[in-house]
C-alpha cells in the first residue's frame, strides 16, 4: 500500500499555492488540523476560553496518548511543550548539572542545545564522526569514561540528510548509565520512533516539522523512572501544585509542563499525530526516502550544485551549495517563483559546519506530499539560476 | 467619554452566547482578535508557517512596542512568553537565588510563584496584612533587613477584589536595593500600569485575562538594567545565539524569550493590546469599578451571600461564598444556565486562604463588557439557588 498523495494534497491548502521544499523548517498543515485549531479558538471566543478548554480536556489527553503511541511510550511519559528547544531546555535545566561536568555531543548537535550546555559552564566534548560522517561509536565508547554526566544527540541534523545511529548510541550510553537526551526535531513524523529501542531518557520534538502540526507547540518524552530525577528550574500550579504539605512535584513528564497552554494548538497537534499514525510511519518514511533519492539524483546532474549530505541512512533533508551563489540569494530568488527553500548559516550546527569548512548550506526538504513534478520544477528553476 | 459597551459587545462573539462573569479567569476575545489569529494560521497553512511568520515579523514587533506602551516601558524590556507563570518562572530561575536565601511575599501571592520559591529551597516570609487586608508597609519596612534577596508581590490576587499598593511597596523595595517581581495577571488590561512608577524589575501577565487576548501567550517586562543580571536556566538559538566566540546572551528581556513561538497568538495579543490602548485604561478601569460596585451592592442584598473582598482599592473580581452551598455546586448549576463563574480552592492563594480561614471562594469577575442587565440576571439566578 502506497500513500495516496493526491488525496492528501487535496486536504492540504498549501500544496496548490506554493512549491514547498521547507518541510524541515515547517511542513504544511492539513485542512483538518487547521480546522481543529480554528474550531477551538471559536469555542473559546464564544464561550470563554477557560470553559472551552475544560470542555476539550479529554481530547487533549487523547492527543497525549496518541503522541505516546507514536513514540512507543506511555502517556504519563509525554509532556506538551512550547517547542523542541523549550522541551529540551526544560529537561536539561531540571537535570541540574554542575559547572565543569562533562557532556558528550555529536558533531551535528543543534546550536540551541550547545548554547544551553555552554551557558551552564559544562565541559562539552564533541564525539568525532566516522568515515560516513556519523557519530563514531568507537570514539563514543572510549569517551564514556565514568566522568560523563550527559550524552546529547541531535538525531538528524538541521544542515544535512544524515540520520545518526541513535539506537546504537543508546546501547552504549545506557550501558554506561549516563542520561541520554535526543533532539528529534527532524525525525518525529518522518520515520518510526521507538523510544524503548533507542534507549533515551529524554526526547524532544516540535509539532510544526514533519508532523505537520502548528507552530508554538511541541512534545517531550521523559522516561518514567528518569522523570523522578528531574528537578525543574521553575514550576507552577500545574507542575507542582500546592497541597496541605506544600508544593509537590507532579509525577512523570508533566512536571516539565506549563499550567498555561493553548488547547487549540494541542488539539491541532493531536489531529496531525492521528494522521501520521493512520498513514503509518513506515509508509511515510518509504515515501520520503523515494522522493529524497529522486531529488538527490536530479541535483547531482545540475552544474555547480554540490550535495552536502553525509551519513549512511538519509532523511528527507537534502543539503547542497550552488557554486558562485550565496544561499540567501538562491533562497530569495526562488521565493519570488513561489518555491520555499531552507537556508542555514553556521549558528544552528556550528560544530559540524566548522568541521566540514562550510559556512552555509541550502536545504531542500521533502515530505510525502512532495510530487515528482514539483521536484522537476524546482530543479529546472535552480538550473536556470545557476546558468 | 464613556465606553460604548454596545458597540464592543457587538464585536465580541461571546457576549450574546454566554453570561460571562469569569473575566478574571479568561475574558472574551474580540472578533478582530480572533480574525487576526485565524488569518495568520491560514497564511501558515497556505504558504508554510516559517515563511508566513517571517512575513509578519514587523507586526509582531509592533505588538511588542504596543505592550511596552501599555506598561510605560520600552520595547527591548518586553518579552513574549507562554503565559504569566512561564514568564515569572523564567525570570525567577534566571535570578539564580541560592537555597536559604530570604524572600518576602505578600499574603495574597499566587500559588504557582510560592511553589517556585519553595522548590528552590528559599526562606519565604509572608509580610502580614494591615487592617484593610493589604500588605502592611510598616511590616514590610521592618522586614527589609539587608538579608532579603527578592520581594514578590501579586498585585491583585486570584481570590478577591483586593488591589495591593504596588507602587508604595516599590518605593520601599527600591530603597532597599532588592529585586522586585510583580505578578500582574489580574491587573494588566484592567487598569493603568506604569512600571516606572511601580518601580518593579519584573512584571508578568497573561494575554487571556483582562487584555482579552488568546490563551497560551503572555508578556513579561524586565527593567533594562536588571536584565543584565539575569542568567536564564536554559537558552536557545534566539535567547543566546552562537556567534564566532560562542553563545552570547541577548540583551534585554529577549534573553528570556523562546526561539519558537506561535506568531498567530502574538498577533492576536497585539490586536487586544491595541484595543485596550484605544479604549484607554483609565476609562476601562472606571467602567469596571462601576460594574463591580454595582455587583457588590446587589450581592450584599442576597440572603446567604458573604462578600469576601478585602482592600481599599478594588478590582473587577468580586469574591463571595454562599452559605450552605459548595462553590463547585454553585458554579456547576449556574453553568447549566449559561452563566460562567469562577471558583477557587486553597491552592492558588494558600497563604491568604489559610490566614482568613477560607477553603474556597466563588469569583464573579466583571469586564467593561458586562452590562447591568447581566448583573441582574446573575443575581436573580444566585438568589434562586440560595432560596
Amino acid at each position: 500500500m502506497t500513500i495516496d498523495v493526491a488525496r492528501l494534497r487535496a486536504g492540504t491548502p498549501g500544496t496548490d499555492r506554493v512549491l514547498h521544499l521547507n518541510h524541515a523548517g515547517s511542513s504544511l498543515m492539513a485542512a483538518a488540523t487547521l480546522q481543529a485549531i480554528e474550531a477551538q479558538l471559536r469555542r473559546e471566543a464564544e464561550g470563554g476560553s477557560m470553559e472551552a478548554g475544560g470542555a476539550v480536556a479529554a481530547q487533549v489527553e487523547q492527543a497525549r496518548a496518541d503522541i505516546a503511541t507514536l513514540l512507543g511510550a506511555d502517556p504519563d511519559e509525554i509532556a506538551f511543550t512550547g517547542g523542541v528547544s523549550d522541551g529540551w531546555g526544560r529537561a536539561f535545566a531540571a537535570l541540574r548539572l554542575r559547572p565543569g561536568d562533562k557532556v558528550l555531543v555529536g558533531r551535528t548537535e543543534w546550536g540551541g542545545n550547545l548554547a544551553c550546555l555552554e551557558r551552564a559552564g559544562l565541559v562539552v566534548e564533541a564525539v568525532p564522526a566516522d568515515e560516513h560522517g556519523q557519530i563514531s561509536l568507537e570514539a563514543l565508547a572510549r569517551k564514556l569514561d565514568g566522568q560523563v554526566r550527559l550524552v546529547a544527540l541531535t538525531w538528524a541534523p538541521a544542515n544535512g540528510g544524515l540520520i545518526q545511529p541513535a539506537a546504537a548510541v543508546g546501547r552504549l550510553v545506557r550501558a554506561a548509565g549516563v542520561p541520554y537526551f535526543i533532539d528529534a526535531a527532524q525525525v518525529v513524523g518522518q520515520m518510526p520512533v521507538d523510544v524503548r529501542e533507542v534507549g533515551c531518557d529524554v526526547l524532544a520534538a516540535p509539532a510544526r516539522k514533519h508532523l505537520r502540526g502548528p507552530r508554538g507547540v511541541g512534545l517531550l518524552y521523559v522516561r518514567r523512572d528518569f522523570a523522578d530525577r528531574l528537578d525543574p528550574a521553575f514550576v507552577d500550579t500545574h507542575s507542582a501544585p500546592i497541597g496541605p504539605d506544600g508544593a509537590v512535584l507532579r509525577a512523570g513528564a508533566r512536571r516539565l509542563e506549563s499550567a498555561e497552554s493553548a488547547p487549540a494548538l494541542r488539539l491541532g497537534l493531536g489531529v496531525a499525530v492521528r494522521q501520521a499514525l493512520d498513514l503509518g510511519l513506515d509508509r511515510i518514511r518509504a515515501t520520503i526516502v523515494q522522493r529524497a533519492d529522486g531529488l538527490r539524483a536530479r541535483l547531482a546532474a545540475v552544474p555547480g550544485v554540490r550535495l552536502q549530505d553525509l551519513g549512511v541512512e538519509r532523511s528527507g533533508l537534502v543539503a547542497f551549495t550552488l557554486d558562485g551563489r550565496s544561499g540567501a540569494e538562491v533562497q530569495a530568488t526562488l521565493a519570488t517563483q513561489g518555491i520555499n527553500l531552507g537556508f542555514n548559516g553556521r549558528a544552528y550546527t556550528p560544530l559540524d559546519m566548522d568541521a566540514r569548512g562550510l559556512t552555509e548550506v541550502l536545504r531542500a526538504s521533502v515530505s510525502y506530499l512532495t510530487t515528482e513534478a514539483e521536484l522537476d520544477r524546482f530543479v529546472a528553476a535552480l538550473t536556470a539560476l545557476g546558468a
